[in-house]
């Protein structure tokens, strides 16, 4: 009898579930509003009824489901104990026993970021590989790290935070986490937006970036691939960043490789052309070879990293 | 019947033993000479001898021993294989298998610098914690990071590499590694002494350090205890590199505490007031109340830690 596991990946709007065979097959995926009222009380009781709805429909016991993986966004520790989740008003609690008070299931639950990373490793560009970095470069920079196939959560659920690695002593912005200089303020699509900014407002240097109304990370990469001087400048300074900040995680975690995702890496394969020139020149000989792949999963790496969780880790 | 770990620590001139209980109470410590002839192929049977004369002059057997635990000066994988020791003449082989030719013995084999983190876990300066990180502050700067537990090796051996994460943009003088500008060029001893002698070369300001023939780091602590106001601003200077070199190992690795040993921590807990204040300025928040400590096993962490690999890992 095939088993299978659900993977469940809170957002701030929307709950995603997806029933997973043990070959990392999707068998369904369906969605729920996530219902922020009550200090975000309600999630965890809709997530099992809905579990419960859609193995009925499907003519499936809970005998038939090894178990439910769950990414939450904040931080988890590695006892599935998330220290606040602002985003969804939860405070600190025990994920897994808050949800097995609802479902007769086994619960493993890890940051969100974290449980991407793992998808990502287990059926995704970092497939066939049990040491990975996963960077999602969207309006932030995460990070989620798998050492020898198992998350990297750290002591505190802050494990592979590596947006906020400290790499430019001269900013004179704050990052949204207060500090000055993170990697995120260069590497995500806003980081890429203010680099272009800073640049345009340098010299007068025609680009076809100064006849657009709104910059956006996306046009700042369509103009490096149609050879616009200024873009390519500013995405050799994205890859002097990005770079040095993979080395420095590569001294690290020594990956096998790294897999770029989020909005950002919809710019394909050019994006390595920036960062491993930077990259080769700041790391430790020793973890040269370290490939660079592009995220395949998009925004289901969480769902199949949270299912993977329960069939794989 | 008690019984007991051998913990193995194999160096460029010294071969270091001991045999451990289970509580992790050294039994008997001993040590032979490194041979280096023949490519270091007696090394392995040398070590295989000496514990089976060991064994049988404590009237000891094969059966009241759990395993051997070795460490080695190289990049050693997850598997026990060596990827070259230059030191010692190795070239690329599997460490418990060639062991085992002469020992009928479970083997474990890791990274010396890997393997005396884990003992600074199990019995040293991290005793009470399963992530650590401990930085070793010799002649270079050398690191090894336990997660839940575990030594993090990384794809090629090279996991906790930190001495040669890049933290300076403008170095001219180039690292041992041939990069440019790594941690361990400001932060190791010769480190210290190199941002000495750059320090006085500056301007004429009064130092003890002037009056001293040779330069060393311990000459620059102690100076910082007698409140020489030149060796304060070189401490400084080492707290903000080493401070920022830390807030990015705790970006990716969020360890409970750093764990600091080598040479130069022989300043004791004064390095803590330098080097905490730049770690707190560039961490992430979430990793801010990490604990600092001193190692506390010296010389002996390779071996405290190769005999806790095959009793605790």
């Amino acid at each position: 009898m095939e088993k299978y596991a659900i993977g469940v990946d809170i957002g701030g709007t929307t709950v995603k579930l997806g029933l997973f065979d043990t070959q990392g097959q999707a068998a369904e995926r369906w969605e729920i509003p996530t219902v922020k009222e009550d200090g975000g009380a309600r999630i965890l009781p809709e997530i099992a009824q809905s579990i419960k709805d859609k193995l009925n429909s499907l003519h499936l016991t809970e005998a038939d489901i090894l178990g439910v993986g769950v990414g939450a966004p904040g931080p988890v520790d590695a006892e599935g104990t998330v220290h606040k989740a602002v985003n969804l008003g939860w405070d600190v609690f025990n994920i897994p026993q808050a949800l097995r008070k609802y479902l007769d299931l086994p619960v493993k639950a890890a940051n969100d970021a974290n449980v991407a990373a793992f998808g990502e490793m287990w059926q995704g560009g970092g497939k066939g590989h049990a040491n990975i970095v996963a960077v999602t470069l969207g309006t932030g920079v995460g990070g989620g790290i798998i050492v020898n196939g198992s998350i990297l959560t750290g002591a505190t659920g802050a494990g592979g935070e590596i947006g906020h690695i400290h790499i430019e002593d001269n900013e004179t912005e704050p990052c949204g986490c207060k500090n000055y200089g993170c990697l995120e303020q260069y590497a995500s699509a806003t980081g890429v937006v203010r680099l272009a900014r800073r640049r345009l407002a340098q010299d007068q240097e025609p680009s076809v970036l100064r006849s657009r109304g709104e910059l956006s990370a996306k046009a700042v990469w369509d103009a490096v691939k149609a050879q616009d001087g200024v873009a390519i400048r500013i995405a050799e300074q994205f890859g002097e960043y990005l770079g040095k900040g993979l080395a420095a995680v590569a001294a690290v975690a020594n990956p096998e490789v790294f897999v770029i995702g989020g909005g950002v890496s919809k710019a394909g394969e050019i994006l390595f052309d920036y960062i491993r020139p930077a990259y080769e020149k700041y790391v430790f000989q020793g973890c040269r070879d370290a490939q660079f792949a592009l995220a395949t999963l998009g925004n289901d790496a969480g769902i199949f990293g949270a299912a993977g969780m329960i069939i794989n880790e």
